[in-house]
């Protein structure tokens, strides 16, 4: 698929059509072709409709086209409901034919094999040479719910938002996905403005029409479901100019365990990405995500619902002290901040509620509200205003109508006696509870999300909370390139890599190369004793396991020594390997060992692994990516969100370690790997890091360049 | 409080009542005692009703009473809606006119300090001389949902099951999620037997009730919130024979974060108990956890309305790739079993399925469930019958009442034609789909639970399924006495500790006590060099930052040396500890270090703490507890659960290690603490465990003992 992305008016003819021709046009009941017809002829579509059937005169009182090389010049979209083996040639017809955008629903193509691969690969073809866009193959079609075009053969409740009402454009690569959020959102009062299931996308994707949809005024919030972003650039660019747009990008994307990803690469045939790295570099551009169906849902309903998206810190108005013990709970697995609250901080909160409820945090007001229940009012008022709540949940028992007709009204009156620049979202603990529909709808009404129960509540504002705690400013340093880098290829040997890297300010210990022994003794006599020796060769990957180190030489003699032995250690463990010679290097202090290295993804490029190293780095896998725009501080404070951070801090009477250090030499692995993109990847394990404002040392590198 | 229970005799008269006094009845709207007047006169209660109030002649229609001492002898239950100051003198005047319980709404007792301490004291002396029943005090009340008994100021909605229906009993310290319960599980049609608030607990507590309920023949599960048991012994007593009578028993328990312990304690004004440790205990009494409210609704709807509970490996019946996907994720998430399912290891189900669509878990199976319908009968009929499945969850969406129309009659025909040992399930992907209600109450009646989305239908099959996954055989060995220990008291020191505990086959290295320089050389010459000298007394806790600790002493001069050194270091750090002497020990072989406790918790008893030890130990926490009644593969199971299990079976070409030795080792400390119930504290650490055959050795050995 190539990077050049539609134009907006390429997609108009597919999103905004002002003709549709529908192939396979048919009225047989459950027939692709008829629901699609009776979609448009149901929803009155305000253009023209072709049907092509060349086995009928007249479908649905619509004059029908045999062929359609016999429709008219540049109808702007055909939807095709056709058998899989005449998509190819008709597609190619319409394209001769200045069709403008072609619906493709049958499936059978890169997903099904070689042959379907193929004739997928031409598709593309035909798209880009007559620019004509494809939506599909495999996929549902596509519905405007402004201009009211479904051109989907899913039965559509066509629920059109008022103009200027938010909305949010959907763009699923799984049209079952796609359908579900409709089916859902619709009921909370919550409206859709375009819906696309991109399917297989042999020609366009989910980047073209996140592209669109930023430009989209009636779109307000961008929900997705992607299993595999094929241009990861063209999407970041769209990324950032959503953010710009104050329009909020919402995604589902499974693939967290190995079992997802297997499950990807089954259903659309595309190869899964890494998860976590397309979480870390898009987690940069202000993308929210989802974990669950259910949450992209509730997220999208705070995200339409509320004037304002939650900040950090949340607040909650309860009624029950058990339920303060739950939030606690839930919060910590979810990791949500709960604000601390007490009398002495939060004199508006206190003046607003009865002596003996405690200012606290879920604040339990008991059971006074049913007598009092201007205390709602209040209470919630005073935590919107307070500057330190990022948003603020009612955690409500609903009871049955009577209890709800008292409650309801006084939360109700807190958005309709001002406007607050953070969310208040009402939760229900008693799910079920017969709420009449009316209250439900009043609070909606001004900007109220009402939620069945507690925990989604609470889940959905923790994901939106992420994004506020997220510092997007780009930070990058100046790239670094390494001098006479073109000349360089391969792996790269510890002490090539040392002598590229060192000069950039990466700290290594004092070292020389040395190719015989003889200068192997004169360069630990310069270096000082006692000093390490480590045989050296481009394909000598795990030099300890070959008797490859000889740690603690303590005389030159010694020196000369371990230099045969070391020969003779490497060839016993592989004849074929030929060393280019040793490196001598003193031996530092130890400490603990962390681990810094890097990557450049094909697709995402550069990014740097850190954490924790040593025998359990693997199983514990105690590590973080940072994408290269990070600054010192923000790597800093992700390394201090490490499993074993205690140990960075000073754990037990051993002293705080140079995190200062350690955040600066991963920036600055991130500028090496911007300034030389022929860097596919950089590793340097151990790095051991010591004690606060003494530096951090990495005592191996590795280097694997690959010059295009 | 005593540990005493009730009798059901006792209990009956508070929830089986003949006659009812309504201690503070009124008619002004929104009282405590008008609520309660309210529900029994409206539910029709079926026995005697006496107001009490000293300034009405009648009230609804009923003989007013002046004051509680002019009631007939023996009422069997008084509810006191009055204010705090009256309630213990009315109490006492109710004990001596043979009144059978009371319910105490008012608050203001251990909750509020000092002084509502000592009166709660009061009537929990006045409960047990009179067996007489307090439920409270700072409770809602309790609800007989059977014979229509509404004792509670809540406005009650008295739902009752029909005669042999499944319902939940409902024990609860917190009276807002006793209530919400019951809201939550109406609409689902299912029913509640009993629903008791316990509030504080003065005199009766979850424990009675719960004993109650197992004998009560129109309960079926036992739902409960619980903050703290404070008479965990008679609670597990409750729970075995509530095993027995195949009544499963679903708690909710806030207290996992320390947050939720605080809040637990100003709540109820009781100590939060050890949550872990609560949770081993009952885990292995059969308790399901429920982690959440929402989740307990839904367990407890899973439990009441499937013929049987779900086992483990669970099944999946989807319409959609992208749902797999997300599928796989959650599991992993949340530690639930998907089973894996292949076209090859899977005749029936392939026989019920399209040539196109292949076996998987979960299953796809497209859309084409729309025109072949029967493919869900039969598809979810296979997959019911596969013993490899311990529950089957059919995850549809639902779209609208046409789509609904087609689907749900061939799900509900599964049941309707078969019963099967394993739950099937109904979860909806499309929450808020408009499904004829008529459709969902037809799964229920034939005993498939419906839920509005697959994330919460997983979640609770998680926790259940959790249930069917543990064995819990009691396994205890013999309680091994140590001879002599009636005799030993305090801190025991290193050397004297592991001469209790050598001759119970713990293996510690060889070792000899000295109290000279020179019987610590003879001792060193008897071992063998190199040796680690040890500095000996109950008062040195850490021996190692009091420089206590020698290692690889060679010669019997080293030996003398370090005596005069050892005794110096330790002075230096503190001239009041005095040494009983040094410990020569044996230089073992290095290894992974693990580390193996065991506490003796004056209210659940005793359990034993093991797993990884080392510098990072309190850090990671990667350690189980394991109750003494654990069988060694029970153990071993436990242990290989751990996060750095990978490092006990072989890690990057290092050696399994002796698994089985550490899980013996566990068992024989459990063992020990059950022989010896004066020992508070065993802590062996660290516990080196050598390759496999090879065995464990506990380094260093230290306990506790508080003789009574």
């Amino acid at each position: 698929m190539s990077d050049t992305r539609f134009t907006n008016e390429q997609i108009d003819r597919l999103l905004r059509p002002k003709s549709v021709a529908v192939v396979g046009a048919s009225d047989r009941k459950g027939a692709l072709g008829a629901t699609l017809l009776n979609n448009l002829v149901q929803y009155e579509f305000d253009g023209e409709i072709y049907p092509v059937n060349p086995k009928r005169e007249e479908i649905q009182g619509l004059k029908c086209y045999a062929s359609v090389t016999e429709l008219p010049e540049g109808v702007d979209c055909a939807v095709l409901a056709i058998p899989r083996p005449f998509v190819l040639d008709t597609v190619r017809q319409l394209a001769e034919r200045g069709c403008g955008a072609v619906v493709i629903y049958s499936a059978g193509f890169s997903e099904a094999g070689e042959e379907g691969m193929k004739e997928q690969l031409e598709l593309g073809e035909i798209a880009r040479k007559h620019g004509m866009v494809i939506e599909g193959p495999n996929c549902l079609g596509c519905t405007n719910y402004i201009q009211r075009v479904p051109l989907t053969f899913v039965e559509t409740n066509m629920k059109s938002p008022s103009k200027g009402t938010r909305a949010v454009g959907i763009a699923s690569q799984s049209g079952a996905i796609a359908a579900v959020l409709a089916t859902v959102l619709h009921p909370r009062e919550c409206f859709v403005s375009h819906s696309v299931s991109t399917g297989n996308e042999a020609a366009s994707g989910v980047e073209d029409y996140v592209e669109w949809l930023v430009d989209d005024e009636d779109t307000h919030v961008i929900g997705m479901y992607v299993e595999t972003l094929r241009r990861p650039e063209a999407f970041i660019r769209a990324a950032r100019r959503a953010r710009k747009a104050g329009k909020p990008i919402v995604m589902l994307h499974p693939g967290k365990s190995n079992k997802a990803q297997e499950s990807a690469a089954t259903h659309t045939g595309a190869m899964a990405g890494d998860y976590q790295l397309m979480k870390a570099k898009l987690s940069r551009e202000g993308v929210i995500f989802a974990e669950t169906l259910e949450e992209l849902g509730d997220i999208l309903t705070i995200a339409l619902t509320c004037p304002s998206l939650p900040g950090a810190n949340m607040a909650v108005l309860g009624e029950s002290g058990a339920l303060r013990g739950l939030a606690f709970d839930l919060a910590e697995d979810i990791g949500l901040d709960l604000l601390e609250l007490h009398d002495e901080d939060s004199p508006a909160l206190r003046a607003a509620l009865p002596e003996f409820v405690p200012v606290s945090n879920p604040l339990d007001i008991t059971a006074v509200g049913l007598s009092e229940p201007e205390i709602y009012t209040k209470a919630l008022t005073a935590l919107l205003e307070d500057e330190r709540v990022g948003s603020v949940v009612s955690s409500i028992i609903q009871s049955d109508p009577v209890t709800s007709g008292i409650k309801f009204p006084h939360i109700m009156k807190v958005l309709e006696g001002g406007t607050f620049s953070k969310p208040l979202v009402f939760a229900g603990v008693d799910e079920g509870a017969t709420v009449p529909q009316d209250y439900i709808d009043g609070l909606r009404k001004v900007g109220i999300p009402w939620f069945p129960s507690t925990e989604r509540a609470y889940r959905a504002i923790s994901r939106l909370a992420d994004l506020a705690k997220r510092d997007l400013t780009d930070r990058s340093g100046d790239p670094l390139a390494i001098s006479g880098f073109d000349q360089i290829n391969g792996v790269i040997p510890e002490y090539k890599a040392k002598e590229l890297l060192k000069p950039l300010g990466i700290a290594f210990p004092n070292s020389q190369f040395a190719a015989t022994a003889d200068e192997a003794a004169v360069a630990a006599d310069a270096i000082g004793y006692p000093v390490v020796m480590k045989a050296q060769a481009a394909v000598l990957g795990h030099k300890s396991d070959a008797g490859g180190v000889l740690l603690n030489l303590k005389t030159a003699d010694d020196v000369r020594a371990a230099f045969d032995q070391i020969f003779k250690n490497v060839a016993a463990y592989n004849a074929s390997i030929q060393l280019d010679g040793v490196l001598i290097e003193a031996m530092g202090k130890m400490g603990v060992e962390m681990i810094v290295g890097a990557k450049n993804d094909p697709q995402w490029g550069p990014v740097v692994l850190a954490g924790f190293g040593g025998v359990t780095a693997e199983i514990l896998k105690d590590v973080k990516l940072f994408t290269p725009d990070l600054g010192v501080d923000q790597v800093k404070e992700g390394l201090l969100d490490l499993k074993q951070a205690a140990i960075l801090e000073g754990y037990r009477g051993s002293p705080a370690l140079d995190v200062e250090a350690l955040a600066e030499l991963i920036v600055q692995i991130g500028r090496v790997m911007v300034g030389n993109p022929a860097i596919r990847e950089i590793d340097l394990n151990p790095v051991i890091i010591h004690p606060a404002g003494e530096g951090v040392v990495a005592l191996d590198a590795l280097m694997l360049v690959e010059q295009s």
